[in-house]
């Protein structure tokens, strides 16, 4: 399967620093997309928790309830937040991701909503895989503690443009999600993330590279701006890279949006010239995009 | 299962330099491998096509049979050559690769071939994925007009360390090998491989790099040093990545000796730090390592 970019489009990365104030937090997030969309930005991502602390404390108390959809606006600000922010930028809006409390099962998750340019909901992401690493003096943290897993690869059509991929953080390690979304024809995979100032260093850019490389499509992360007052200390560096695996523009740490221009005829060419595609061996070895796969597909 | 590494090892990347005498690179290929031997090292690597130009107009003049096994010294000096080299050297010694034609059905293959220290054969592996690529006024190859594919991953079992894969250059490029291999319990991925001038400084790190982030393995990539008065500029740069996907060690683009110790406790701290083995989700994608995988297993 071709993976199409009906034309080139412009993606801004909104690097945004939240504080503890959901409503300000809202009100600032509009700000900079809004000023991402005057710049023609077409496709507009936020980074994940991006309208609250990252940490398992803050989970209950940030979450919002998105089911049964359309929520209330008490039931979930930022649901509605995001979406009349997306008709007023004219932006397909990627909105990083809130926590979320399903009533129905009292479970929460991780979850990223993203808006069509009419305000309408494209698609819901659940994170996959959560994030539970333990590094000795240097970094523990487990979300499963109070999150429940997404059970989903999800994929988005995006009328004007073509379909994406979107995943959260951690799952970015996992490159099966990638191998599907790819395989299933998407021209970018979108990962609103937060790593922090132990694994962002070490692989960061490294798990951005390895999947372009392996997939020949984009790959776009977005962090939050690092908060040294905050308990979590974001990466930052959010970057965009081509399916050469060249990074097209890569933030600092601090409060920023970054621009790439994404473009169909830099796939083709990556594809034609080293066709990785059509030299894969199943006969050697099974296509994770077959079989038993799980996709949420708009 | 576990990538378990039954004790450190010391590993020698030798970043040969062979001319157009087989012979003679024959010779040359001692010298060095007994240096590395001297230095210590118990699994010692060669280049792809380490006794012979790299390049389809080559192949067949620079084949050797080896079937049915063990060869005759005539129709195979190469094999006889390693076999007696990995028992002087009193290591394991992955042979690079050599030209092969197979004359029950008059194919050629590119094949590696990895002798214990006694000098056993301990694994043949002929190249899955051919060098076919076309990228316009830089670099144009295919590797199929002359050359036909194997079709199995192969893990091969160091009685004294543990198991380890090998598989040849553009191989890299396909993730699945190296997460077969990884899933049934290597500690080590190793990749003879000739990249160039233009794919070489865009991917041959990224890739070595990639394949131990996903794995939480070592990766060792062998080059042939690069010669500017050969048709083909190889990329040189032999490095051994560890499973944290730091680069410990790395060459230049002349003839050399690179070294690292691989060490079964980097492993383990690896995997327990950031413990992806345990939270891979095949209820939403399938295990590429399970159902119709090809492999040869010693």
């Amino acid at each position: 399967m071709s993976n199409q970019l009906k034309k080139p489009v412009k993606v801004a990365l909104v690097q945004l620093a939240s504080g503890t104030d959901k409503a300000k937090n809202l009100l600032h997030t509009r700000d900079r997309v809004l000023e991402a969309s005057a710049e023609g930005a077409k496709i507009i991502v936020l980074p994940e928790c991006f309208n609250s602390p990252y940490g398992c404390s803050f989970f209950p108390s940030y979450a919002e309830t998105l089911l049964p959809s359309p929520p209330t606006t008490e039931q979930s600000p930022s649901f509605h937040a995001l979406s009349n922010l997306a008709v007023e930028s004219k932006a397909y809006l990627i909105g990083g991701s809130i926590p979320e409390l399903d009533t129905t099962t009292n479970k929460y998750y991780n979850t990223s909503l993203t808006f069509s340019p009419t305000g309408e909901l494209l698609a819901t992401h659940r994170k996959v895989h959560l994030f539970d690493i333990d590094i000795p003096e240097k970094i523990t943290f487990k979300e499963s503690e109070v999150l429940s897993s997404g059970n989903k690869v999800t994929i988005v059509d995006l009328p004007e443009y073509g379909k994406v991929a979107i995943a959260i953080c951690y799952d970015i390690r996992f490159p099966e999600l990638a191998m599907v979304a790819a395989r299933h024809g998407c021209f970018a995979l979108f990962y609103p993330g937060a790593f922090n100032t132990v694994t962002g260093p070490l692989h960061w850019k490294l798990l951005g590279q390895a999947r372009a490389v392996d997939n020949q499509i984009y790959v776009a992360m977005c962090s939050p701006a690092r908060d040294m007052c905050a308990g979590y200390h974001a990466w930052g560096h959010s970057l965009v890279v081509d399916p050469m695996a060249k990074v097209l523009t890569e933030a600092e740490e601090s409060e920023t949006i970054v621009y790439a221009v994404m473009d169909g005829e830099k796939i083709e060419e990556t594809k034609k010239g080293i066709p990785i595609s059509a030299q894969r061996r199943f006969d050697v070895y099974p296509d994770v995009s077959k079989e038993g796969v799980s996709i949420d597909k708009l």
